[in-house]
């Protein structure tokens, strides 16, 4: 454990939170423990003010009488063409789906581009189209912008910035605080296709079937979430860390105990079996297209009904819910029918997952 | 001339705007030619819209009957730390100035970091605690934040991405359209600093006195601007491109002549000095504490007097007007009684500057 002080050039000393790693790691950027940690002790202790607390997708505040979610994402996957998209569909659509799960329909895009020296201009232009196209299929508009060049080898291609604005309308309240002893935890389809895609490219791996990236905006399916019913208490898309990490934290948050059926989770049969040789569990492979809801247990089937009936939510079914025992803690009901503690991701899974 | 036919991977065939680079180079990004040429050809053309379409500091929009700004920028400058500030201090005050620039009070602030694996988690901090300060100098919050870790050579120290959004009060209406015939151009203080503290750096250069970057956040200056008059036409920070580029761009946008006199404009005999010895023109080179505002000639000494009496515009000085001939061109008076273009710049001056 380091815990020194260091001398500011400025002429002032602090001390530096306590971190165990002397330097960053991938795994501060994992979405698991370590980028927790370095979020805690070092983001929000200093910035601490009533709207970054929650740790939400997003911020939500209100201006005039009007609520606001505001959400910003860096993406730097690796490679950047992957089967269901590249980096454009992902900046758009993971910026978009962060301000539907703050309860907001997203309105305004920002895009801000850091472009390595010698990227083919071809593949910037194809990273554009994707973007065109994924502002209209969410049905916002992408409306200021920045473009930045590093030189060769100090940048990897390209990476985007996105940032975002929304509205939420009046009457829906969505927060990890919000979830209540009995809420039904339903996800939206199949886990795991945007990790396993990624990886099976980066692997050469190669199936019967090509295994793609889930990509895609979610504000419709919520919409239409919202439309059946408003006793939606929490929502949020496991992307980084996946479905086992976004449990956890809201677990946590809420200070709830939280039980999943490991027979209920979906997962294809292909992204199954590559999870098999590539050795990755399914519950911490990143998604981006798909969502996990609380929603009160009077209102689950209405809302699972109406999932099903949004192409992105065909395959929505209740995993799982809040329970008076084991606080804090995300346990599985396995399928031999014993049970374990499903912990946060710790350590770096799959760098530069998005 | 390349203006081909690009077959995408994807199935459609599309044509790659007619661009002279096969490549992207540093120049595209550095805020002169290239980058209009690119953001025009490549981002405008594909994402048209109202809003876009100025290509102002930052988008402007009104929901609700509040009318917002809304910008976003990358920062990837090289050094980190540099005489002055730091990448933390410039990524706040670059977004405040973003929204200052666009007529608005600027309220909240979001961070993301692409973090290259190894950064020192001293520097880290020392960065964390630059932006604490900077927010709290500007009197603004941060309220939402992503933290992204590349491999070691994909990325270089720290690159932060801030977009922010603000609220433009009721009677202000700034736009480069907005330039008429007679407005009084009014820089707020010595020009080139920042761009030169940062080259001295890089090159090693030592004066005697050192020579500090002018980061300062304009949220203030642009207040006590607007409580001495309302007639205020356009406002806008010469970061990348300089006080040179800047001109031409308003020029270009409201279809008007300026003429600037070449002995009014401030420059500090150290940074003219190393200019000298570097070899720019301090025109072109890049400013982060400074603003340029066109104002009604009929309230320009009152403009001028509420900007000396503020601490960041205390050498506020008139360097020039809007004038009826040379429609899209900026003319500079020379000190030896000559007259010269002075055009947008071309190609690459200083990478990485901001």
């Amino acid at each position: 454990m380091i815990d020194k002080k260091i001398d500011l050039s400025n002429g002032f000393a602090c001390p530096l939170p306590i971190m165990e790693y002397k330097n960053v790691l991938l795994a501060h950027g994992g979405g698991g423990k370590l980028s927790h940690q370095l979020i805690k002790n070092m983001f929000a202790s200093q910035f601490k003010n009533e709207l970054l607390e929650p740790l939400h997708d997003g911020a939500i505040f209100s201006i005039n009488g009007t609520r606001f979610a505001f959400s910003t994402d860096s993406y730097v996957i690796n490679p950047i063409f992957f089967p269901g998209g590249d980096i454009g569909t992902l900046a758009v659509n993971g910026t978009v789906n962060d301000l539907s799960m703050c309860g907001a329909r997203p309105l305004y895009l920002s895009s801000a581009f850091i472009i390595e020296e010698g990227l083919p201009m071809e593949d910037l232009w194809r990273v554009v189209l994707s973007m065109e196209a994924a502002t209209k299929a969410a049905g916002i508009q992408l409306v200021t912008g920045d473009t930045k060049v590093v030189d060769r080898g100090k940048g990897d291609k390209i990476f985007i910035n996105t940032s975002g604005i929304g509205i939420i309308p009046d009457g829906i309240e969505i927060s990890p605080q919000r979830a209540k002893l009995g809420d039904k935890i339903i996800v939206s389809g199949t886990i795991a296709d945007h990790g396993i895609a990624i990886m099976s490219v980066r692997e050469g791996l190669e199936f019967e079937t090509q295994i793609e990236s889930d990509c895609a905006p979610l504000n419709g399916l919520v919409g239409a979430m919202f439309a059946a019913s408003q006793e939606i208490h929490v929502l949020r898309d496991p992307t980084r860390g996946g479905v086992a990490t976004v449990l956890n934290e809201i677990a946590e948050s809420a200070n709830i105990g939280i039980t999943i059926l490991e027979d209920l989770i979906p997962v294809s049969e292909e992204v199954m079996g590559a999870c098999e040789i590539l050795g990755f569990d399914p519950l911490y492979v990143a998604n981006e297209g798909k969502l996990l809801a609380f929603v009160a247990p009077t209102a689950a089937d209405k809302v699972l009904a109406a999932m099903r009936a949004h192409p992105f939510g065909k395959n929505a079914v209740t995993i799982g819910e809040v329970v008076a025992d084991h606080t804090g803690t995300v346990i599985m009901k396995t399928r031999i029918g014993g049970s374990r503690v499903v912990d946060m991701l710790s350590g770096e899974q799959l760098p530069r997952i998005c």
